[in-house]
Protein backbone atom coordinates (compact mmCIF):
# COMPACT_ATOMS: atom_id res chain seq x y z
CA UNK A 1 0.00 0.00 0.00
CA UNK A 2 1.31 3.03 -1.27
CA UNK A 3 2.50 5.69 1.54
CA UNK A 4 0.80 9.04 2.42
CA UNK A 5 2.02 12.39 2.92
CA UNK A 6 0.94 15.62 3.66
CA UNK A 7 0.43 16.62 0.28
CA UNK A 8 -1.37 13.59 -0.80
CA UNK A 9 -4.51 15.61 0.94
CA UNK A 10 -6.84 18.12 1.21
CA UNK A 11 -9.81 19.49 2.44
CA UNK A 12 -12.68 17.38 1.94
CA UNK A 13 -11.04 14.25 1.43
CA UNK A 14 -12.80 10.96 3.06
CA UNK A 15 -10.96 7.48 3.89
CA UNK A 16 -13.08 4.85 4.63
CA UNK A 17 -11.35 2.32 7.01
CA UNK A 18 -12.03 -1.63 6.82
CA UNK A 19 -13.97 -3.16 9.81
CA UNK A 20 -13.12 -4.40 13.26
CA UNK A 21 -15.10 -7.00 15.48
CA UNK A 22 -14.96 -6.60 18.78
CA UNK A 23 -15.58 -9.81 20.98
CA UNK A 24 -16.93 -10.19 24.61
CA UNK A 25 -13.51 -11.57 25.69
CA UNK A 26 -11.51 -8.37 23.89
CA UNK A 27 -13.84 -6.35 25.74
CA UNK A 28 -13.48 -7.83 29.30
CA UNK A 29 -9.40 -8.14 28.97
CA UNK A 30 -9.46 -4.61 27.83
CA UNK A 31 -11.28 -3.30 30.90
CA UNK A 32 -9.55 -5.46 33.24
CA UNK A 33 -6.52 -4.12 31.84
CA UNK A 34 -7.54 -0.33 31.83
CA UNK A 35 -11.13 0.38 32.81
CA UNK A 36 -12.31 -2.25 35.45
CA UNK A 37 -15.81 -1.15 36.01
CA UNK A 38 -18.22 -3.80 36.57
CA UNK A 39 -20.52 -2.80 32.96
CA UNK A 40 -17.78 -3.41 31.37
CA UNK A 41 -16.53 -6.98 32.80
CA UNK A 42 -19.74 -8.36 33.60
CA UNK A 43 -22.59 -9.37 31.03
CA UNK A 44 -24.97 -10.24 34.31
CA UNK A 45 -24.31 -6.57 35.64
CA UNK A 46 -23.93 -4.53 32.13
CA UNK A 47 -27.87 -6.25 31.81
CA UNK A 48 -29.27 -4.93 34.89
CA UNK A 49 -28.18 -1.04 33.95
CA UNK A 50 -29.30 1.27 31.26
CA UNK A 51 -27.18 -0.40 28.31
CA UNK A 52 -28.51 -4.02 28.64
CA UNK A 53 -25.45 -5.66 28.43
CA UNK A 54 -21.83 -5.86 28.45
CA UNK A 55 -20.63 -2.83 26.84
CA UNK A 56 -16.87 -1.60 25.83
CA UNK A 57 -15.18 1.14 27.71
CA UNK A 58 -14.92 4.39 26.13
CA UNK A 59 -11.16 4.29 25.53
CA UNK A 60 -11.21 0.45 23.48
CA UNK A 61 -13.38 2.03 20.94
CA UNK A 62 -11.05 4.90 20.87
CA UNK A 63 -8.42 2.79 20.44
CA UNK A 64 -10.14 0.28 17.96
CA UNK A 65 -10.52 3.74 16.35
CA UNK A 66 -7.28 4.49 16.14
CA UNK A 67 -6.25 1.28 15.01
CA UNK A 68 -8.96 1.45 11.94
CA UNK A 69 -7.64 4.61 11.14
CA UNK A 70 -3.41 4.02 10.83
CA UNK A 71 -4.22 1.17 8.37
CA UNK A 72 -6.82 3.28 6.68
CA UNK A 73 -4.60 6.27 5.98
CA UNK A 74 -1.19 4.93 6.36
CA UNK A 75 1.27 8.04 6.61
CA UNK A 76 4.86 7.70 5.84
CA UNK A 77 6.76 7.39 9.53
CA UNK A 78 3.37 7.51 10.67
CA UNK A 79 0.86 10.37 11.85
CA UNK A 80 1.88 12.38 15.40
CA UNK A 81 -1.16 13.13 17.79
CA UNK A 82 -1.28 16.28 18.82
CA UNK A 83 -4.83 16.33 20.64
CA UNK A 84 -8.27 15.40 20.12
CA UNK A 85 -11.48 17.75 21.35
CA UNK A 86 -15.19 16.86 21.62
CA UNK A 87 -14.58 13.11 21.60
CA UNK A 88 -18.30 11.39 21.95
CA UNK A 89 -19.89 8.17 22.61
CA UNK A 90 -23.06 8.45 21.67
CA UNK A 91 -24.00 4.70 21.71
CA UNK A 92 -22.30 1.78 23.70
CA UNK A 93 -20.28 -0.89 21.62
CA UNK A 94 -21.42 -4.06 22.52
CA UNK A 95 -20.24 -7.05 21.99
CA UNK A 96 -19.88 -9.09 18.38
CA UNK A 97 -19.95 -5.02 16.83
CA UNK A 98 -18.58 -4.70 13.94
CA UNK A 99 -16.76 -1.26 13.84
CA UNK A 100 -15.47 0.98 10.76
CA UNK A 101 -14.38 4.15 10.78
CA UNK A 102 -15.13 7.27 7.92
CA UNK A 103 -12.47 10.50 8.73
CA UNK A 104 -12.50 13.13 6.78
CA UNK A 105 -9.32 15.70 6.28
CA UNK A 106 -11.31 19.56 7.79
CA UNK A 107 -7.91 21.17 7.53
CA UNK A 108 -4.24 21.44 6.52
CA UNK A 109 -1.44 23.41 7.09
CA UNK A 110 2.28 23.88 7.27
CA UNK A 111 3.89 23.59 10.33
CA UNK A 112 5.47 26.87 11.58
CA UNK A 113 7.64 24.85 14.29
CA UNK A 114 8.66 21.91 12.17
CA UNK A 115 9.20 22.57 8.22
CA UNK A 116 9.29 19.23 7.53
CA UNK A 117 5.80 18.14 8.84
CA UNK A 118 2.23 19.62 8.04
CA UNK A 119 -0.58 19.90 10.82
CA UNK A 120 -3.76 17.65 9.43
CA UNK A 121 -6.92 18.24 11.59
CA UNK A 122 -9.50 15.15 11.26
CA UNK A 123 -12.88 14.35 12.16
CA UNK A 124 -13.51 10.73 12.90
CA UNK A 125 -16.81 9.01 13.12
CA UNK A 126 -17.06 5.36 14.21
CA UNK A 127 -20.40 3.62 13.69
CA UNK A 128 -21.48 -0.19 14.10
CA UNK A 129 -22.75 -2.56 11.74
CA UNK A 130 -26.51 -1.31 12.28
CA UNK A 131 -25.02 2.03 11.24
CA UNK A 132 -25.26 3.23 14.81
CA UNK A 133 -22.83 6.27 15.45
CA UNK A 134 -20.37 4.64 18.72
CA UNK A 135 -17.94 7.40 18.51
CA UNK A 136 -17.27 10.94 17.30
CA UNK A 137 -14.00 13.24 17.84
CA UNK A 138 -11.94 16.01 16.19
CA UNK A 139 -7.63 15.87 15.76
CA UNK A 140 -4.57 17.34 15.30
CA UNK A 141 -1.71 14.95 13.76
CA UNK A 142 1.11 16.26 12.45
CA UNK A 143 2.43 14.51 9.06
CA UNK A 144 5.61 14.42 7.43
CA UNK A 145 6.19 16.32 4.09
CA UNK A 146 7.44 15.14 0.75
CA UNK A 147 11.31 15.62 0.75
CA UNK A 148 11.74 18.44 -1.90
CA UNK B 1 -12.33 1.03 50.45
CA UNK B 2 -15.81 3.24 50.38
CA UNK B 3 -17.94 3.88 47.28
CA UNK B 4 -18.20 7.36 46.42
CA UNK B 5 -21.60 8.75 45.38
CA UNK B 6 -22.48 11.82 43.70
CA UNK B 7 -23.32 13.77 47.01
CA UNK B 8 -19.79 13.26 48.14
CA UNK B 9 -18.14 15.25 45.47
CA UNK B 10 -18.02 19.19 45.46
CA UNK B 11 -16.23 21.88 43.21
CA UNK B 12 -12.53 22.14 43.69
CA UNK B 13 -12.13 19.10 45.44
CA UNK B 14 -8.61 17.33 44.19
CA UNK B 15 -7.97 13.74 43.75
CA UNK B 16 -4.41 11.84 43.87
CA UNK B 17 -3.72 8.62 42.24
CA UNK B 18 -1.29 5.81 43.06
CA UNK B 19 1.34 5.39 40.40
CA UNK B 20 1.74 3.03 37.56
CA UNK B 21 4.96 1.99 35.63
CA UNK B 22 4.80 1.16 31.82
CA UNK B 23 7.45 -1.02 30.36
CA UNK B 24 8.79 -1.06 27.26
CA UNK B 25 6.73 -4.58 26.69
CA UNK B 26 3.17 -2.79 27.65
CA UNK B 27 4.15 0.22 24.92
CA UNK B 28 4.59 -2.22 22.01
CA UNK B 29 1.89 -4.65 23.20
CA UNK B 30 -0.48 -1.78 23.03
CA UNK B 31 0.72 -0.51 20.14
CA UNK B 32 0.49 -3.83 18.05
CA UNK B 33 -2.90 -3.97 18.57
CA UNK B 34 -4.45 -0.39 18.09
CA UNK B 35 -1.67 1.73 17.17
CA UNK B 36 0.79 -0.11 14.94
CA UNK B 37 2.83 2.90 13.99
CA UNK B 38 6.96 2.89 14.10
CA UNK B 39 7.73 5.07 17.04
CA UNK B 40 5.60 2.93 18.99
CA UNK B 41 7.05 -0.12 18.31
CA UNK B 42 10.70 0.20 17.62
CA UNK B 43 12.77 1.40 19.59
CA UNK B 44 15.67 1.47 16.90
CA UNK B 45 12.49 3.69 14.81
CA UNK B 46 11.49 6.06 18.05
CA UNK B 47 15.93 7.09 18.18
CA UNK B 48 15.23 8.53 15.40
CA UNK B 49 12.18 10.62 15.72
CA UNK B 50 12.12 13.96 17.43
CA UNK B 51 11.27 12.26 20.76
CA UNK B 52 14.49 9.98 20.62
CA UNK B 53 13.35 6.73 22.37
CA UNK B 54 10.24 4.68 21.81
CA UNK B 55 7.13 6.85 22.97
CA UNK B 56 3.56 5.29 24.06
CA UNK B 57 0.62 5.62 22.00
CA UNK B 58 -1.57 8.82 23.41
CA UNK B 59 -4.31 6.31 23.39
CA UNK B 60 -2.41 4.12 26.07
CA UNK B 61 -1.52 7.38 28.28
CA UNK B 62 -5.00 7.46 27.93
CA UNK B 63 -5.89 3.96 29.13
CA UNK B 64 -3.79 4.20 32.14
CA UNK B 65 -5.09 7.68 33.38
CA UNK B 66 -8.70 5.79 32.90
CA UNK B 67 -7.08 2.85 35.00
CA UNK B 68 -5.64 5.27 38.01
CA UNK B 69 -8.92 7.26 37.85
CA UNK B 70 -11.20 4.16 38.56
CA UNK B 71 -9.11 3.04 41.13
CA UNK B 72 -8.57 6.05 42.56
CA UNK B 73 -12.37 7.67 42.61
CA UNK B 74 -14.15 4.15 43.19
CA UNK B 75 -17.53 5.84 42.19
CA UNK B 76 -20.42 3.31 43.54
CA UNK B 77 -21.50 1.11 40.13
CA UNK B 78 -19.13 2.84 37.91
CA UNK B 79 -18.79 6.14 36.26
CA UNK B 80 -20.46 6.58 32.36
CA UNK B 81 -18.34 8.04 30.10
CA UNK B 82 -20.20 11.03 28.43
CA UNK B 83 -17.15 12.55 26.59
CA UNK B 84 -13.65 14.32 26.14
CA UNK B 85 -12.82 17.50 25.73
CA UNK B 86 -9.10 19.35 24.46
CA UNK B 87 -7.64 16.11 24.93
CA UNK B 88 -3.70 16.94 24.96
CA UNK B 89 -0.25 14.94 25.29
CA UNK B 90 2.37 18.08 26.25
CA UNK B 91 5.09 15.58 26.46
CA UNK B 92 5.57 11.57 25.20
CA UNK B 93 5.09 8.62 27.58
CA UNK B 94 8.40 6.91 27.34
CA UNK B 95 9.48 2.97 28.56
CA UNK B 96 9.98 2.66 32.79
CA UNK B 97 8.15 6.06 33.07
CA UNK B 98 5.86 6.03 36.10
CA UNK B 99 2.60 7.67 35.87
CA UNK B 100 -0.09 9.39 38.33
CA UNK B 101 -2.88 11.49 37.49
CA UNK B 102 -4.71 14.32 39.50
CA UNK B 103 -8.14 15.15 39.25
CA UNK B 104 -9.95 18.06 40.26
CA UNK B 105 -13.95 18.15 40.55
CA UNK B 106 -14.96 21.57 38.16
CA UNK B 107 -18.68 21.26 38.07
CA UNK B 108 -21.69 19.28 39.33
CA UNK B 109 -24.93 19.15 38.55
CA UNK B 110 -27.95 16.86 38.76
CA UNK B 111 -29.01 14.95 35.61
CA UNK B 112 -32.16 16.11 33.79
CA UNK B 113 -33.07 12.94 32.14
CA UNK B 114 -31.35 10.68 34.67
CA UNK B 115 -32.64 11.16 38.02
CA UNK B 116 -30.81 8.67 39.63
CA UNK B 117 -27.51 10.06 38.49
CA UNK B 118 -25.50 13.50 38.37
CA UNK B 119 -23.02 14.69 35.87
CA UNK B 120 -19.69 15.48 37.08
CA UNK B 121 -17.33 17.70 34.95
CA UNK B 122 -13.43 16.72 35.97
CA UNK B 123 -10.34 18.10 35.01
CA UNK B 124 -7.71 15.38 34.59
CA UNK B 125 -3.87 16.00 34.56
CA UNK B 126 -1.77 12.78 34.17
CA UNK B 127 3.03 13.43 35.32
CA UNK B 128 5.78 11.71 35.20
CA UNK B 129 8.45 10.88 37.65
CA UNK B 130 10.04 13.94 36.45
CA UNK B 131 6.73 15.82 37.22
CA UNK B 132 6.54 16.34 33.49
CA UNK B 133 3.16 16.91 32.69
CA UNK B 134 1.85 13.88 29.59
CA UNK B 135 -1.41 14.15 29.58
CA UNK B 136 -4.25 16.76 29.86
CA UNK B 137 -7.97 16.47 29.78
CA UNK B 138 -11.64 16.97 30.88
CA UNK B 139 -14.64 14.34 30.82
CA UNK B 140 -17.59 14.35 31.91
CA UNK B 141 -19.51 11.82 33.27
CA UNK B 142 -22.91 10.39 34.91
CA UNK B 143 -22.31 8.58 38.95
CA UNK B 144 -24.99 7.33 41.04
CA UNK B 145 -26.52 9.46 43.80
CA UNK B 146 -27.42 8.27 46.34
CA UNK B 147 -30.87 6.16 47.12
CA UNK B 148 -32.88 8.33 49.43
Amino acid sequence: MTERYFEDLKVGDRFKSQTYKVSEEQITSFAREFDPQPFHLDRAVGNQTMFSGLIASGWHTAAITMRLFVRTLNFAEGAIGLGVDELRWPTAVKADDELRVEVEIVDVRESRSKPTYGVVRLRYVTANQHDEIVQTMFASALVLRKKK
